[in-house]
Order: structure tokens, then C-alpha cells, then sequence
């Protein structure tokens, strides 16, 4: 198990045929820019372009699909160096960290992590040993010296990775500081912002109250009136625009909309800016501002993302210890039909919305998800997310959706990390895992190849880049 | 993408061993006559057998498969020539309707319309081109000067395409009189009704009290009173029967079974045939009318089928503009275990009951579906329905009932289709996805080749026949 | 269909790279001793070592699987002679029994229980021929004559199988008499209980309050009082550990815990203790006993195993007559994530316990079980249970938790049953589909063979040892 492995046909299926269209039809995509509409990187990295500080803070203690499961073979998050909440960190000395993921690469054989990580040290750090007890340290310093290395800065990965435009995720509270210094720099790379008002549309969000007060002073707006609130978000969104943002993005806990009147809209307002919501009233004014946002969007021709469906920070220890965001988001069943009927019935019919819904519950893909996008012109289907942003999870997407909601209802691949240098690694495991799905189809007859060219470079760049209007 | 393929191997697994005993199976089924059990052609057809109008008449504005893709891909009804509730139809030209249709084909790729489409065009009408903006005057025409000759008549499709039977679906309310026409007019073909009482049994089906009036009319018996209500269903099963019906459908939204005492019986019919019934009376009576079949099936031998689940008309502005079936009918989680008790305590060992069930909840398959089928004397399975009468689909109803339910508690295949064009198409793709199942079965040794001929045909052939009794 | 066959490549891919894979993985872990930490067998068999009576009351009878689906085919549980309450038989000859099994062998077709029954037949017995009416005799002398010879006695078969361990379940009221005459017998065979305390801490189930009586007595605990009732399950735990013991067993209707105050336990428990329990106080005690097991499990080491969500005796017909275990429990939708919160906010980041769940409603695998398996130190996943302990049940399971969960957080296979001879054919089958899906990951290039051979022994033999504390 020693040399690292990075085969030309990963990915692709074994069955001769099939594999031959998959590698004939990857051939056509695997050198097409990136589109990355929807992430978490930070701006501040190419505005700054300085050096990542080394292998494990790079690598490992940012990524909670690393940590989670290292958490879950009984490694402390304090052995990884994760700080708590008073900013304490165990764990201090990156080596030390990369060597406990190392030593324990064996627990994730078989998951996306693997493959991402492979790609990532294989391409990027020209890596070839496998991650072990043994060959920590190597690995370690081969990484290390790299990052030293100008040809290792961020601007200089993000062009040697070919991205053509990359979203990152902010707060309306955001002032986009770093967007604007990298506007200003002169840089060719594209990186643009996403609106995601979730600390300020969700009543149960940590400070919702001091984060509203915030968005009217930023704004200028009374936000302790309904009008003035939805006037300062409809600003932000202008100043997120002004700035290149074309999407903004909802992390609801379900997919629950509302269309209330609007002297009901004031009174929830009123109730739950006062502070102390009830979960219904919290529950309903999420829903209510979805309806909103997608109000906006069909005036200001943002695209709206909906991302529902996790019990978040579902361990209590942890969470009260380290904070949000610690691996311990759980998937719920999700329910679409009824959720978004209220939006669908102001909107759903609006050539003007373009709204990206995306699932933790797979079982809503062929069920709920592909009728309504294979039906409402508003909808469109963001791909497989988080847990099924994986191999097999891009392939069960597009056996339960494809029938119903065809290729053209669904918006291309995002990469939705914060790991910047796997982002290669993903979308090449997408570009494959499309490919191979293509390649299948037209083993088995019911797709030409001429037909799956096309298919296949839409699915890689264009109906990314048109979905978001990029 | 020009020249149109119907490859002879479509949908057979590319790896040879499975390929090589799929294509066997297959020649042992693919000639077998067509039994057509359950589906929405209409008996008039076949007793007036008077020439399709045009091609979009005939392909693409009855097809809500197809035109809920167009509409959700902007392309509005009207220009789809879709009649609204006023009669008023937009696009009245079927050439435009058919270039409209013809210009999108890429939306349906990797989806069952475009595989059926294509076997229609190519086997049917001997089209060789592909569908295309550029194509589509060429291929209309040579469509629409098919439907001028005798061979295109409705009662010669039905000879060509070796229809054995062909089950319709009507309203008690209906009084049959094609069906009577047809038994009197000496034509050889068989083509049988299917009871379907949604209209009179379910308190939020559009007039249902002029329903239930009505139907006293018909039958002479007092429908304002329960045990008249009963008789006069009674009745018209028989009258059905008579005509050659051998079962009975019920659409409901969910699997709700009751079995309420007789005075309760009567205070609930009371109430919902006064008109204003609760959401919750209704669901109520819907499901102690189901058990009522249930009975009547078990005095009268009628096989009962069930199709639950779905939200029916959800998109509302259409609705209101267009009506019902507008390709905005989106399924929902299904529960049966709980739902079907009532009924089953009374009749789910009854050897006179046949329960065929469907689900639109692909989960409820494995576990739900495939253990009270793999159980009970009165359940069978029907085959994957509407959104999953697919390749990929039936792929998947083997996959999760075989195992608990074996083949033995399915029915084979039900086209269930308005498209009468498309009737072959779709058994044959039902025949090469059971053979192709069969073929792994085989090639992974789990089945010998001589188990699995014989029950290829079964699948195709027998177990339809016998499971309703044709 | 005559020749029994059992191909040396059964289950494995027919893609010829994958097969050659997954032959020389099978290789390595086909002769590997059998683990089997959950199972239905009886200690007395081995205690006693006297022949099995018959055919049909070794193969048939106790099968629930096998009965189940007859009965689904007509066949009346009295003609395969299971008692009813009153301890009728109806059918009294075996082979008339056998004579029923083998006519119906055609509705075995695809499922596990002709893949068990063929293994069974042809490696145990030396069967060639196929069941079937015609063979029925011959097959059933064949088999009668060998359960007279000394090679067919239990401990026998047990060494013949290779079994390394076996566990039985026991309720807290057994006295384990026979695991304790086996244990005073001098044979090496290593036989050992799981404590499974149902009868005493469901307040639905049959006998509650006098079973809580029966736990007093033979503890000589006040079982009427909360504090003694946990001393003496503690007490009657400490039993079972003394005599090998070291997991215990749960079944519940759902997979609800609870953690309530001291005060509410108790009272709750005066309720439910008094009889008459509500079905709400019921569920309450239930879940509450789950969080008080796993603080025992924290506290003595024993391995917690949960198996929720299923209608048990659904045919209420059957139940009446025949009593539990009719074959008609059927699985329900069944969630996790907040149902075991409670637990886990107390004991999920303790490293002294583990946790093994179980399901039958496969849309948790990858929705909630990965994710909670994947983050919590304390939880595990069992492998594919009951109607999912089939071929498609566990590529279905490795392919749904794998890319989340990893294999590491998985324990390996049980084999659940009470068909004794039968156990080589579920490990073998659990084999096979483990290096066949570990074959396709290095087909695809996404695990090396170095790394599968070494996951495919863990998956055959060492996870569950290490799991289960054997």
C-alpha cells in the first residue's frame, strides 16, 4: 500500500465499452474551465495572495468531512488542533495533527475524502507515497516545502487550476472588504460573492436581533419595521450585485415556505425581532422570507439557492465545547411538495426565477425534486450536496433524476468546499462520474455519442455557468 | 445527431455475458401478444376507427409526459395548443405545436419519452430522422400522410401491434356506449373498461354530489341513503362486468383503508353527500370506500387495483387557467402499512381478493410494499407506475421488491398510457428491462437460464393475464 | 431446471475484471472461521447433541422467511404445520410439508431464500437435484437419512461450519440452563448468550408486569420500585456476562430514547408497572430503557445492539390463531436522528460505549445512520438485517453508507437466524457481496487490491470480533 495511485480511468465503469465512451467523452470536458458558483473559500486568500501556513491547517483541521470521521474512530477534535469556543486548541503543532491523519487514512477507504485528498496530493503537491504512520512525516515535508513556493500562492493555484469564476458565501452583515480590494487589485480571476442572509432571516440564528440591528445601520434602514427590514436587504443584495455576486443562497432547516399577508408579515416581524420567537413563529418567518427572497430575485434577477434539511450541530458536548460546524450535522426526511407550494404559487410560474433547490434527503430526488423541476420553469436542480457529493452519490442523482426532470432541468456541478485545493479533485470526480452516467446511456442505447458530447460538456461548464448567469 | 437509431440491443446491459442471455430472454418474449390491463386510450377509437387527426394532435398535446418537460423548459401551453378550461387552445396550428415539440428533443435525453418517441417515429411511422428544429416539417409530413392510409386506422394499429386486450378506464357515470358499439360491431379486437368510482366515492372529486345523484339516476336505486349508494355501485360493477370488465381502479391520495361500524357508515356518508365535507371526512370515507370495493371484489370477483399518492394539480395558476392533468401532479411520501390495515383485518387473507398495489414512493417498495406482498394471499405488486414506468425505473422495482416479494406477487406490465401510439414501445421496454434483469440474475449465477426463460414470459405475458383474469 | 447448481462465481460480478477481483479477494476470506455475535439458534441443540427430526422441522417449519412466502402464494400456514396456540399442527407429516416447500420452489425465484436453500441443500446435504413435486421424495429421503448419521449432529455441524462463535438470545428471565450445561460439557465449541430484555422493559409486550415480577424473583430485587427494577436488570446482566455474554439485544418499535429526571422515571415506571400503560407512557419507558442500558453498557462493558422499526404481527387473522412471528411483520418508516438524541447528548462521545443500529428502512442508511455513524464515537452500523440480509440488501447497504460511514464504522456481518444449517450460506453469501463490491471499487480504480484484500478479511472476520468483544 505504499505508492499513491491517481489511475487514468478512475472513476470510470470497468466494462470495456462503456469505459471507452466514458474516457472518449472525458476527453472532451476534462479541460474546460472551472466554474465554481457556489463555495466556501475565502476572498481574503487572493486578496492577500500569501502563502498557506502549512500541511495540517491547510489540509486537514478546516475540513469537517476529515475531522468527522477521525471523531468518529475516537480522535479528540482537541488532538486535531480544532480551536474551541475561548479560542483554545489543544493540539498546536501541525505535524503532530498530520500525523493522526495519517495514521488513520485506512478509515476512509471508500469515501469521497480519499479520492479528493488522492487527487489533491497526487496533482497539487506531486505527492506518491500513501498517507500512513510511516510516511507522515515525508508527506508532511514535501507539502510544506511546496507551500513555500510562489507557484503555490493562491492566485498562482486558482489560474494553475483553471477556474474561471469562483463563488464564495458571505453574510449580508459582510462588508466584502476583501472583494473589493480584489477588484481593485488588477487580478484576471473572478471571484465573486453569494448572498446567504441566513443570520439575519432566521430568528434562531446566534444574535439575530444585534445582526438586524446591524443590517440597518449598515443600510440606513429602520430594520425594526417590516418595510425598512426588507428595504435593507434588498440593499445588501444591490451592493452584493455591484460587487458580482448573481446568486444568493438559503440554509434552512426545511424547505417550508410561506406567502402571508402583509399585515400578518408585520406582526411576525414584530414578534420575532423582539426576540425569544417561538419555534413556530421562527419556522414561519423562514418560510415568509424565502417567498420574499424569491420576490426580490424575480425584480433584481438574483438567482436563489435553497439548501434544506440538516439537524445542525447535533452533538451537544461538542457543540457547547467547539461551537458550530463541528461534523455533527445530521440529514433529516425532507418534504418539498407541500414546503414550497406557497413561493411556487406566487412564483413557481415566473420566467424571471431561477430557484436551485438541492437535497440532503435522497430520497426526495425522483419522488418530490425531479417532478417538480421536470414541471415548474422556476425550478432547476442543484446536484448531489455534501454527503452525495461523492462518486456514487452523483450517480444515484442522476439515475433518480434524469428520467423525470431530464439533464436540462439540473445546473451542473458546485463544489461547495472551503478545501481549496481539492477543488480539481471534485470537479474532475464529477466530470468523470457524468461521463461515466453519459457513457452508460450510450452503451446501453438510448443515447447517442454525438448527443452525449454535447450532454457532456453542457453538464461540465455551460449549464453551470448559464444557471447562475455567470 | 441526424440519422434516428432504434438499436435491436437498447436497453440490454453492455457487458456481453448479460447482454447474451438478455437478448435470448428477449427472443423468447418479444413476439408474445400484448396485454394491456390497465391504461387511458379510448374505447371510441376503436368504434368509430376514423383516422388520427395530425401528428401533434396525436404525439404531443394529449401527452402530459411530454408537455410537462416543454413547460418546464418555458415553453408555455398555449403554445402547445392545450385546450383551457374555456376551450380557448392558443396555438391551433399542429405543425407550429409539433416544431415547438421537435426543436426541444435535446430536453428529453436520458428520459422514457425520448425512447418511446423514438420507437413510435421509427417502428410505427418509419421515421429515420431525428427530431429536430431542422427535421420537424420533414417528419410531420411524412407522420401526417401515414395517418391518411388505412394501415394507420385505430383497429389496424391495434392488429399490428398484437394487442391481445386492451383495458380503458371510466366513470361509473359512463355509459359505456363504445364499448357496447364496439361488441356489436364484430371486430375481433378485445377491448374491456375498468371501473374506476374516484367520481362518486370521493367527496373532493369535482361534482361529486351530481355525481352521486346521477348515479341513483342510472341505477334506480336511492343514493341519498348509504345502503342505496352501496347497491347502486353494485350495480353498475355489474354492468361493467357485463361489458367485459374484469377490475376496478381507485386513485386516492393516500392508502387510507377504514372499516368503520354500519351506523358510522351512515353518519359519514350522510355528511358528505350533504355536501361541505371536512378534509377529514373525506379522507374518512375515501377510505371506507375502498374496503367497500374490497368487499364487493370479493362477492363479484373484480381485481381491485390501487394508485395512491400524489398531490394532485399542485401548480395552481395552471390549474386554474387549464384544469386538471396539466403535468403538475407531484407524488408524495406513501405510507401503507398502517393505511391498508382496516382493510387487510377483513379481507387480506380472503382467497377471492386480488389488492394490486402501486406506489409513486419508490421507498415504500423494499420496505413496505414487497413485505405485505410477500405476505398476504390478497396483494399483489403492480409494476412501476407513471414517473417510473422507465428503464431506470422498473430497473429499480426489481431491484427492491424481488427479494422479499419475489416474482410471483407481481402482475407484469401495465402501459397505463393515453399515447395508444406508444403502446408497443412501452412493452417492449418493460420486456428488455425484465429480461435484462433476468440476465444478471443469470450471469451472477443466482438463477439458471432455464428458471429465468420461463419466467420472461411470465412477466411478459402470463402473470398479467392471470392476475385480471383476461 | 433439473440439476441443482451452486456456480463457484455465485454473486460475483460478470464483468470479467471485476470477477477475477472479487474471486482472489473471496480467496482470502472464503475458509475464514465464522463469527456469528447475533443469531435465533438454540443453546439446547448443542447441549444436547441429538439428531434434527426431520427435513421440513429443520428446513421449513421454523422458517419464517420461507413460510412467509407461501403463505403469500395460497399456501395455509396449517398445511405446513405450524402450531397455533392451541398447539394444533393441521399438516402432522413432515414429508407432506416438504412435498408443499418443493412444489412452490419456482416463488424461491430471486429471492435469498433460494440462494440459502441451494447452498444449503448442495454443500450440507450433497443435494443435485432441484426441488420441485417431482423431486420432493427423493430429496427429502436424502436429507432424512443424513440427519441419522453423527456428522449431522449440531456440535458437528458447528465444527464442520467452522464457526469460531455463536451467539444465541435470551430473555432476562432464561436461566441459560443450556448454555450452562454446555459450558460444564467440556466442548470447545464456544456458544454464548445475548441478553435481550424485551419481556421486561416493554410495557406492550405479551406478560409485562408479571415478567417484571419473575425479574424480582429471580434476583431478589424489589422490581416494583425503579431503583430495584434497574438493580436487578443490572443483576440479571451481570448473569449473562458470567456466562460469556457481552452484547446485549433490543427491539423496539422505534428507535425513541429518552433521558428523563430520576422523579419522572419513577413515576413513569409506577405507571407502566401497574399495567395499563398508555400507549404514550409505553413508548416513554421504552426510550427512557434504552438510555438506562447504555449507561449499563458504559458501566459493564456489554455491546448495545438496536433493531427498530417494524409492525409486528400486522395479519391480525394469523396473530389471533397462530400467535407471533407469522411472518407478517412488516418495516415502517423509522427515524434516528432525533429519536436518539437523548442518548447520545449523554453517552455518544463515550468511548466506552458502542452503539450498533440497525434498520429496516434502507432510506436511512445514507440519510441519517452514515452521517450519525460517521461523527459519533459510541455508534456503529450493523450490517443489512432481516429483509435485507440478502444479495441487493448488501450492496444496497455498502453502497448507501460506505462513501459516509467508511467500512470502519461498520461491524461486520450477522447472520440472524435460527436455520442453523444455513449459517455457511449467509456468511458465504455476506462474503461474496462484500469482495464483490470491494472488487468494483478496485475496477474503478478508487481502492487498490493491497488495500481491499485487507478490508475484506476485517469485513469477513475482524470487525465483528472486535465489535462484539469476542
Amino acid at each position: 500500500m505504499g505508492e499513491l495511485m491517481l489511475h487514468e480511468d478512475r472513476l470510470f465503469p470497468s466494462e470495456p465499452s462503456q469505459r471507452g465512451i466514458a474516457r472518449r467523452l472525458y476527453g472532451e470536458v476534462r479541460h474546460l474551465p472551472i466554474i465554481s458558483p457556489h463555495g466556501h473559500t475565502e476572498a481574503r486568500w487572493f486578496a492577500d495572495d500569501q502563502p498557506f501556513p502549512d500541511p495540517a491547517t491547510l489540509l486537514v483541521t478546516p475540513d469537517h468531512y476529515i475531522f468527522r470521521m477521525l471523531y468518529s474512530q475516537g480522535v479528540p477534535l482537541e488532538a486535531l488542533g480544532i480551536a474551541d469556543r475561548g479560542g483554545g486548541r489543544g493540539e498546536t503543532d501541525p505535524r503532530r495533527i498530520w500525523r493522526r491523519f495519517a495514521g488513520h487514512w485506512k478509515c476512509f477507504r471508500g469515501t469521497p475524502c480519499a479520492l479528493w485528498m488522492t487527487h489533491t496530493l497526487y496533482e497539487v503537491f506531486q505527492v506518491r507515497e500513501t498517507p500512513s504512520a510511516e510516511t507522515a512525516d515525508r508527506v508532511y515535508d514535501q507539502i510544506a516545502e511546496c507551500l513555500t513556493r510562489p507557484e503555490f500562492l493562491p492566485r498562482a493555484l486558482y489560474e494553475r487550476f483553471g477556474i474561471e469564476v469562483l463563488a464564495t458565501t458571505e453574510s449580508p452583515l459582510d462588508d466584502l472588504a476583501h472583494h473589493r480590494r480584489l477588484r481593485a487589485s488588477g487580478w484576471r480571476g473572478r471571484v465573486v460573492s453569494t448572498f446567504r442572509p441566513d443570520p439575519v432571516v432566521d430568528p434562531e440564528f446566534e444574535g439575530f436581533a444585534a445582526n438586524v440591528r446591524r443590517l440597518g445601520e449598515l443600510t440606513g434602514e429602520d430594520t425594526g419595521a417590516w418595510r425598512g427590514y426588507l428595504r435593507a436587504l434588498e440593499k445588501r443584495r444591490e451592493y452584493f450585485r455591484a460587487l458580482g455576486a448573481t446568486a444568493t443562497d438559503h440554509g434552512h432547516a426545511t424547505a417550508a415556505t410561506a406567502d402571508l399577508a402583509p399585515g400578518q408579515c408585520e406582526a411576525l416581524f414584530g414578534r420575532v425581532v423582539a426576540g425569544g420567537a417561538s419555534p413556530g413563529d421562527a419556522e414561519s418567518f423562514r418560510a415568509q422570507m424565502l417567498t420574499e427572497m424569491a420576490r426580490m430575485s424575480v425584480e433584481d434577477g438574483m438567482v436563489m439557492q435553497l439548501h434544506p434539511g440538516v439537524f445542525r450541530n447535533h452533538n451537544r458536548a461538542l457543540f457547547e465545547k467547539f461551537g458550530r460546524d463541528m461534523g455533527a450535522d445530521i440529514p433529516l426526511a425532507t418534504e418539498y411538495v407541500r414546503a414550497l407550494k406557497p413561493l411556487l404559487d406566487r412564483f413557481g410560474n415566473d420566467p424571471r426565477l431561477t430557484l436551485i433547490l438541492f437535497a440532503l434527503d435522497e430520497t426526495a430526488y425522483a419522488r418530490e425534486l425531479a417532478p417538480l423541476a421536470g414541471h415548474y420553469p422556476a425550478l432547476k436542480l442543484g446536484p448531489a450536496w455534501w454527503f452525495y457529493d461523492s462518486p456514487e452519490g452523483m450517480r444515484y442523482y442522476r439515475w433518480k433524476t434524469t428520467e423525470t426532470a431530464g439533464f436540462y432541468n439540473t445546473v451542473g456541478f458546485n463544489d461547495d468546499t472551503r478545501a481549496f485545493p481539492s477543488i480539481p479533485a471534485r470537479h474532475d470526480a464529477a466530470r468523470r462520474m457524468d461521463c461515466a452516467w453519459l457513457a452508460r446511456l450510450c452503451a446501453e442505447h438510448r443515447l447517442t455519442e454525438d448527443e452525449a458530447r454535447e450532454t457532456a460538456v453542457d453538464l461540465a461548464y455551460r449549464l453551470a455557468k448559464d444557471a447562475y448567469k455567470l
